[in-house]
């Protein structure tokens, strides 16, 4: 079976985003001061080919803390539905 | 009224993702072969101080039109909702 899992990678809270501070500023100097707190991350989209739901569950983890993200810096979500 | 927004900003499908070409290979190389076409774009979250969602929502959009996303080469989608 396939499934299509969607993955938010994050900065964690308590560390500094940089990237998210710069556009907060951009944002500003276009007009838009009345956002706030950008925080910039990744959003990856795969596809799995596995027995069912779990075992895809299982893949995606795997994936993610082996390879995708950076525990000590980032935290990871992540949402699968068949294809 | 205070609002977060959760963007998505994808490579569009029509468009070659060299890095999620690379992490589709790294993934293989370390047994993870059934997962494919991995596709690898950015997660933002902002706040957002405005009167209602309707504002909220255009004044994302306008953030992601004129900032945030290149519309030549990615798509965007978002989620509004009250903090």
């Amino acid at each position: 079976m396939k499934f299509l899992a969607a993955i938010n990678i994050m900065p964690l809270k308590e560390i500094l985003d940089p990237q998210g501070k710069a556009v907060t500023g951009s944002l500003k100097n276009i007009g838009l001061a009345s956002i706030h707190n950008v925080r910039i991350g990744k959003h990856i989209t795969l596809e799995i080919e596995a027995e069912n739901t779990e075992h895809a569950h299982e893949q995606v983890n795997t994936a993610c803390k082996k390879l995708l993200a950076n525990l000590i810096m980032e935290s990871y979500s992540f949402d699968i539905k068949p294809l």
